[in-house]
């Protein structure tokens, strides 16, 4: 089983890594572009055969405690049979 | 409209990051899951009304030359009308 777990800043958050990417594409000649934001993707194997809701709480559960800091960060966490 | 690009590492390159997550996880106690790999994961506005289409390929075209490394990358776009 698969989970995946997508960390991305508040919105709230200034993100200066993005801006530097959506300059670069602007100096690049591409203007069709508001915004970039860039978040980080977990791609997580789940070891034994738990059921979808163990697993979903097993990978809540870290991403909560350590994929996410909750002060700037939200996440968002989906289970693949 | 917006458009998601997941940036993940081919699955035959080694991911080290990936691999101390997995490492700390399992000293904090949680032993069911096999595997962790880490990627990348960008959130990006479209500033005019597009249309589908136009907006999938420029933003195939910005994943492919500037968000993602072909040599050790794999890349997925999804727009969001």
């Amino acid at each position: 089983m698969k989970a995946k777990v997508y960390v991305t800043l508040k919105p709230s958050v200034l993100d200066p890594q993005g801006k530097a990417i959506h300059h670069s594409i602007e100096l690049l000649g591409h203007n069709q572009f508001a915004d970039v934001r860039q978040g980080k993707y977990f791609e997580i194997t789940l070891a034994d055969a738990a059921s979808n809701s163990e697993a979903l709480a097993a990978v809540e559960k870290i991403a909560k405690d350590v994929l996410t800091n909750p002060i700037i960060e939200d996440y968002r966490v989906e289970i693949e049979s």
